[in-house]
């Protein structure tokens, strides 16, 4: 919405702006059909009994890769022909940890095809070639994509503008549309219908992977590549969401004029810090620890094992949201005492992180506020309802919380370490005598105490010795301020993992207990667990990329 | 998302900006909260089997509702009695036709909680007297908030932003949550369940309106009331609407500074309108003929006759849409011609409407790509069949023209008649013979030949003798091209009434044609109708009001 605005609000009613308000309304005309008819096929080829559709979807989804596919190759050759086809590059698009991270779920995403065509060729006997020719498409978009974006990231295309707009919308869409149709897939996978609705027209349609449960395969690890292609679909949705938000951010860049000033160069440095990656370890070790116990519990199918692991999995969830918040609420009790500026100027990258952010956390609200409904209004009786009750409650406060410090800190400038070490040049016993009234006179965050020798012997002894021009800047230690945000984001990091993992490899504690299922009837319970968690899944990824970039910038 | 690097993006680190932010982000995640609570509780009445939580539903309305009434007082009484309170206010803000339409749809709203309270008192006898308490409290809350944003919506509130950031958000909760209830109500009373689904357990919950079937109506006007207030949920659900929209315009203008600039005074005329307003009442009568006829028939429940009506709705809808499509191509080419600038600046009110534009055009989008799939899936055979994928199809086409046109419309500068009076007060012959190359070079548009010759004399007589300050406006006549787009937009206005009204009473002809339903299951389809069906009523609604301000400025 405000995007319209923002587009026409700058126009002046040139000739160019004119065409760029067109190609922008056709390119996003463009998408929007293109991703609701894909939501109606999807939607066909699940909820349909007569099953023709899923061959539909995919060869409406190889149209879509292949017509992606000639758009990136075309883009990509001539603007290696044309000299100055790209003049200005967005520093903030397309970070080295994103693009990074493309290329291994890229390389992820390879894998799961491979298995997929493996798995498939053992069903070719009697199953459509469109399923083995789908993996074949993707796995050649997926290398064509991967190239295209590692070069063109960064991107502010100022020739062909509306090819251009209309090219990386459609990359848009067919990622999207990959997304969904995964995300679909593998919901479908990962729920388990209760056995008295079998015999209702209204189950869920679980496929066999090579199609009707009449065609057998041919050849012996099948069942081997299947449970393996389906632990490589996280990887996959991912490196889909990766390419979408890239390719949106080139969309918003095209015809942009950059210069190409205030680009700090950021270093991850673990040094200096203890307590928040050492707790958010143990966080991560434990957490892993019940998630395994909980998964071969669970598939063991024993109701008394169940309510245990059930339990378990409340427990040690309670225990991760509660640290996640108190140490959020520190974090924010920091930024309000921090005198940083918040930057200005217009950054698609960072405008789009926020409204991701707040986007996907909608998909958690969601199954938090449907289970404190359901629990509350059934009365909340015994451990396992108070337990979900009290996690649920938890974890709205958390991402309440979350948003707001990720908020908070994109927008902070990032601290300047050569106006700091000027300052303590010029007189180190003002910022001495500051370290210590900091420490002595402000409310204590949790690593006050542990912190505070070491910061007042380096502001003593270091300080003199560091000018701006200094040749060891690695010794130059952190203010408690910024080694404190740096530890809860680090903390936070290690914790949203685990919360992304959970989910993402099939824990499903919103099917394991029933009340869910028992209070809004089945489909309709199943439909806000499949839509809410797969956003929840993002959102917590998504979270742990922009910690980091917080992490960095603090 | 935009909204949030708005925000930021402009601040610049003073401490009154960052509390700007601060309580950005609380109202936002407040209303959040707010809304997800409320669509569980929703679900949660609809989907429940124990239907304990209508009454829940309506007992957090309530709270809501007080709260805003409260706050609505409180912010009334504030403003009254602080000198310069409201020191500025923004003339796009809360025009005069959709203040008149809040008080026109309130009135409405009124009757129809009258006639709720009359018909509840009949069941006081045995069912819960918060039936009866909701409607008593929505009277008062209607009454005060239409006071209460007839005189403030066009505020930019400077004293306590935070406040009424919150209270604004609060109050856009509020009158979402009640449009929510609304919509789900009337949607269940209009899908009606086939009856082959009736001994499953996923039939939907067709409420009597008074409780539960075994309690009996102590007066006799109970079933008529019933009758009439279904009559006019589609006002209340308008009411809903139009004030969420100017809650939100003005909390987007809590705190802006604005210069009273540039406001134009722009009158409606009909006069020189002939060929758009004439058809466009022409379609609206026989559409409205048709829709009487299709509802008359449809209630008796004939198969032989649903057929033949269904068919006489499709051909209607064809007419219309294909009739719509055509004049706003033509439309788009004026624009192409038009040398008129594009407005610039911030305006809130412009940037919500094309968001709502666009956003609402998804419901009915949606509606019809999913008939295009079934359709297509199944052979679209037969001539039911065919013109069913014939009316989504030209829907499409025209939804994507329409959003294109109002688009276009809105972000043209508004015809400034004293520049162009004074253009013709120094030199008549030029534009006389402008006048003259217009007609006899451009491909015809279709009133074209009818208004030349007007045209033509009025250039050559009218012109000399109004200069710039005329006491005549009145008699100033257009240009063709001015001409023609208010023809465009007024048979476009009319036709969009006209698609309004059919579904907003009843019309549900994706449940009379039974192709949906059977290939989606029931409950799928139910859920994307009722769903996409309000949004796209609305966007009809919308659209009305929206071509109605580009008539203005053409």
């Amino acid at each position: 919405m405000r995007r319209g605005s923002d587009v026409f609000s700058t126009s002046r009613g040139t000739v160019s702006e004119r065409g760029r308000n067109r190609s922008w309304l056709l390119s996003s005309i463009i998408t929007f059909n293109v991703l609701i008819l894909g939501i109606a096929l999807v939607s066909g080829s699940v909820f349909n009994n007569v099953k023709i559709n899923a061959i539909n979807l995919q060869i409406f989804l190889i149209v879509l890769i292949i017509l992606t596919t000639a758009w990136m190759l075309y883009y990509t050759i001539y603007t290696s022909r044309e000299d100055h086809a790209v003049l200005y590059k967005d520093s903030h698009a397309g970070p080295v940890w994103l693009r990074g991270g493309l290329v291994l779920f890229g390389l992820c995403s390879l894998i799961m095809d491979v298995f997929k065509i493996a798995n498939y060729v053992g069903y070719l006997h009697c199953d459509s070639a469109v399923k083995i020719a789908f993996p074949v498409v993707q796995a050649v978009f997926i290398l064509v994509q991967t190239y295209f974006l590692w070069l063109h990231a960064k991107d502010c295309v100022q020739l062909q503008r509306n090819i251009t707009r209309c090219g990386l919308m459609l990359t848009l869409s067919t990622n999207l549309m990959l997304w969904m149709a995964a995300v679909t897939e593998e919901s479908i996978h990962q729920t388990v219908v209760p056995p008295e609705d079998d015999n209702s027209t209204h189950s869920y349609d679980i496929r066999a992977p090579g199609g009707s449960s009449s065609c057998n395969c041919s050849h012996s690890a099948c069942a081997v590549l299947e449970k393996a292609y389906y632990y490589l679909y996280p990887f996959n949705i991912e490196y889909s969401l990766f390419a979408s938000a890239m390719a949106y951010v080139m969309w918003k860049n095209v015809g942009r004029l950059v210069d190409e000033h205030n680009h700090h160069s950021l270093h991850f440095r673990l040094k200096d810090m203890l307590v928040g990656p050492a707790v958010g370890l143990v966080m991560l070790v434990a957490g892993l620890g019940t998630f395994v116990i909980y998964k071969v519990d669970v598939e063991k199918g024993d109701p008394g094992k169940r309510d245990t692991v059930l339990m378990i999995h409340y427990v040690m969830n309670t225990v991760a949201v509660t640290l996640m918040s108190v140490s959020t609420v520190a974090g924010c009790a920091i930024y309000r005492l921090d005198q940083r500026d918040h930057v200005s100027g217009k950054n698609p990258t960072r405008s789009l992180d926020v409204g991701l952010l707040i986007g996907a956390s909608f998909g958690q609200f969601t199954i938090c506020y449907f289970t404190i409904v359901a629990v509350v209004a059934t009365g909340a009786e015994g451990h396992l309802n108070a337990l979900n009750l009290a996690v649920s409650l938890l974890t709205v406060i958390q991402l309440c919380l979350q948003n707001i410090f990720i908020i908070e800190g994109l927008h902070r400038e990032p601290f300047h370490e050569d106006m700091h070490q000027a300052s303590v040049f010029t007189n180190p016993y003002v910022l001495q005598a500051q370290a210590h009234r900091d420490i002595h006179n402000l409310p204590g965050t949790f690593m006050e105490t542990k912190t505070s020798p070491a910061l007042t012997v380096h502001s003593m002894h270091v300080a003199p010795s560091a000018p701006s021009s200094s040749p060891l800047p690695q010794r130059h230690r952190l203010t408690w301020k910024r080694r404190a945000l740096k530890e809860i984001c680090a903390f936070l990091l290690l914790c949203n993992i685990l919360l992304w993992i959970m989910p993402a490899f099939g824990a499903r504690p919103q099917f394991d207990n029933t009340i869910g299922a028992e209070f809004y009837e089945f489909t309709m319970w199943a439909a806000v667990v499949n839509i809410g968690l797969p956003f929840g899944i993002f959102y917590r990824m998504h979270s742990v990329a922009s910690l980091f970039e917080v992490f960095l910038t603090s």
